[in-house]
């Protein structure tokens, strides 16, 4: 399938710096194989007017927890406890792979809406994020989160050489039952057109054990895969860890080597002087969730100084239970936003490094360099957006407008692996009413289950 | 022109908190005249389907200066005196009362198509304000702002008599010319179906003096209208005002009796306890105004404060160059979120407070004791917002949705003083495309005025 993008303001990267130019894009089958000039031999199967329209790089939410759109406005305005483990776990207990596949195939409407075209996943049923991303057509990196410790995967507490890295099986049998069902899923899972792609994904320091932390990283090391994971997410994740180990979660996990492969860190808001320089050393990725991080009350990650430092920075919106909402454009307002207000800088945190850290950065962050900018030779993920809206004009500060003045419906087509998945607001391989109605009975017996449960929120 | 909306779930205030239940709304010209039940002799000239609809009280945006919607985007991450002084005010200057006008439709259009169905305004040209406004069928309180000092209103340094109260000209003659245009606008100004009222808004301290403050002040007594006013916006301000003055703005204000009448404060960021209970006393609204705030460096406002304190707190958008946005959807989930964030409390700035301070907080600032609710004989001021949309599901606790997960395109409809002036996305009295136009054109002219100016900014 070739497509021929007539006339549309294109957003192109130029090093540090942007062009927004008025020309045509050339997409052949899943690649941009031109801009301006038409390729050679190109014929297109389909023309699109893009007169009046803005199109950018698709956006990638570097962190989510997609079925959690299942549990969105359930529980809010509680303190972090009775939100967890009175609301929260009680209703993620009752959840099913079915009710997964449903809850991921509305996350993956509203990031498609709201122009991401690709995420970077961790939880539960993968093989359901994986089936779902699929059947709509979205690109995913997909991990599921792994929780365990020395005794589950049969260790002692010493490694068994003095390098201090483990032997792991690579196709054979895991004792860790969760790491277990995560390679059976990936081996299982059907990934079509190269959309799906895996890491692992080790919770948290205290959901993970160091030793299984070790071993986890080492697996990740020989199968050429990044992980990913949360930390210092709260101020209690590192009080608790300075506590046991005498050293923050950053420190912890640098001293037992788990930055030997790619590593995208989510959150680290509560972090030092020193564990900035270490994720700078191991070319550690940041994920900040300036939403959700204050929606919980954990507060403001510092990402002037991450960025200051050198380190690779992304944005992602976490789950929509701690958000409430997937739309990266709200998420990356409101970063530069509280960035300038943080530091009371209005030059802080300007528009074209904020668009940076939901398009090249996060291309970076997950290996995938054929993503995040519009360019001969990259992969056509692409959203088109629609200039004629009150907050988009007047429209002669494009940059400004799509972090200052965009709310995410603007949104009118997006293509993704060269493939339109939304034309005109309508998606095209699946039916948007279905999922509403599976996603509210899945809602309303969660909810039923709860309130019958010993869990119930008094 | 009676209507009937049927079968929407609607959100009724309840006291303190809320309920949304299923059920009919019945129109009688501009006045809500049943929910539920029909009443006496009520025939619907227009029937409306409100099925999977949530129906809300019309929001209000309690600060704004509409028109700078013209310069939205124009001058971004800059500090504040570039910003000004190098880009906004050199604008500013070549803006004509036609391009006001224009602005201000473009401004109506984002609020109404956000939901907002009054709001609050402080400019120059407020006659082509109340054009604009009447054109599109937007409710609003207008006020031209004003800049000026004692020599100008021909007084000396001393007031005329004992109480310190002035003896000001009711519909005479005024020394001071902005202050006269202003009754001149308020004079000329056509004001249909009550959709139009206006208050008096001198700028802030720093640009009136005391004398020309108290002026206004007691104008604003003598002829029953409310004050509206900038207060501490900038640190810089609150300094330079200690520095001049040994008081606060607010103390300043506070001593020379401003607050004999209802005051509606902006910003009020750089405030000290004793400020707070000084605007308690005197039932001073204050009208926060986040993103403008941290954009500009500002900071972030003690809302939680002000609230716990008593004070009426109401939300406003403050001017599109400072923001970029007029949407109150965005404005009211990132005042919730920084709170939280800033107090490291989940359980800050829940979701109703918020959604309060752009209703019934803001109906009780403006003096409009007929909006902000949804109730039998309330003005029908009402958004309609269609649930058929990712973020909105599973839709089963509208409020937390309303507050967290919105982001303001959802709204399909909107009436205002029984009229719909937005009908699935439509405009009903303006044409979208001829206000892109006028504004872009605008947009051209005056930033090729600075370009041959001398205040380019380099």
């Amino acid at each position: 399938m070739n497509i021929l993008l007539e006339n549309g303001f294109i957003l192109q990267h130029h090093d540090t710096s942007f062009a927004i130019k008025q020309n045509n894009i050339y997409i052949s089958d899943n690649i941009i194989s031109g801009i301006g000039s038409c390729p050679a031999g190109f014929e297109a199967d389909q023309k699109v007017n893009a007169r009046n329209r803005l199109i950018i790089p698709g956006l990638i939410n570097s962190h989510s927890h997609a079925y959690m759109t299942l549990l969105r406005n359930a529980a809010d305005d509680l303190a972090f406890d009775d939100w967890l483990f009175k609301n929260i776990l009680p209703m993620e207990d009752q959840l099913t792979a079915d009710d997964a596949y449903w809850g991921t195939m509305l996350a993956a409407m509203e990031m498609i809406k709201t122009g991401t075209t690709c995420f970077l996943d961790m939880h539960m049923f993968q093989d359901q994020t994986v089936l779902a991303a699929t059947k709509i057509g979205i690109r995913a990196k997909v991990s599921r989160g792994l929780v365990g410790n020395a005794e589950e995967i049969g260790l002692t507490d010493t490694p068994d050489n003095e390098s201090g890295t483990r032997t792991v099986p690579v196709n054979g049998y895991y004792k860790s039952s969760r790491l277990q069902e995560a390679f059976d899923e990936m081996k299982t899972a059907k990934k079509p057109n190269g959309l799906i792609s895996f890491c692992l994904a080790p919770h948290a320091v205290y959901t993970c054990d160091t030793e299984y932390l070790k071993y986890v990283s080492d697996l990740a090391y020989q199968h050429h895969m990044p992980l990913h994971i949360h930390i210092s997410e709260s101020k209690n994740e590192v009080d608790n860890c300075i506590a046991q180990h005498q050293m923050t979660p950053v420190q912890l996990l640098d001293s037992i080597g788990f930055f030997q492969v790619p590593v995208i860190a989510a959150h680290c808001v509560h972090i030092t002087e020193e564990d900035i320089l270490i994720l700078k050393k191991h070319n550690v990725s940041v994920v900040t969730n300036p939403v959700s991080n204050m929606k919980l009350g954990n507060g403001f990650a510092p990402v002037k100084e991450l960025v200051q430092a050198g380190v690779n920075v992304c944005i992602g919106t976490d789950g929509a239970a701690s958000n409430n909402s997937l739309n990266l454009f709200r998420e990356m307002t409101i970063l530069s936003m509280i960035q300038k207000g943080i530091h009371a800088d209005a030059c802080t945190m300007k528009a074209g490094e904020t668009f940076n850290m939901a398009t090249v950065n996060a291309a970076k962050a997950l290996g995938e360099p054929l993503l995040g900018r519009i360019d001969v030779g990259m992969l056509a993920d692409l959203a088109i957006i629609d200039l004629n809206t009150p907050q988009l004009n007047p429209a002669d500060d494009l940059m400004s407008a799509l972090i200052y003045s965009m709310n995410g419906s603007e949104i009118e087509s997006v293509i993704i692996n060269g493939q339109f998945v939304l034309k005109n607001h309508r998606f095209v391989n699946i039916d948007e009413k279905e999922v509403y109605e599976h996603v509210n009975q899945i809602r309303t017996r969660i909810k039923s289950g709860i309130r019958k449960g010993v869990n119930q929120n008094a």
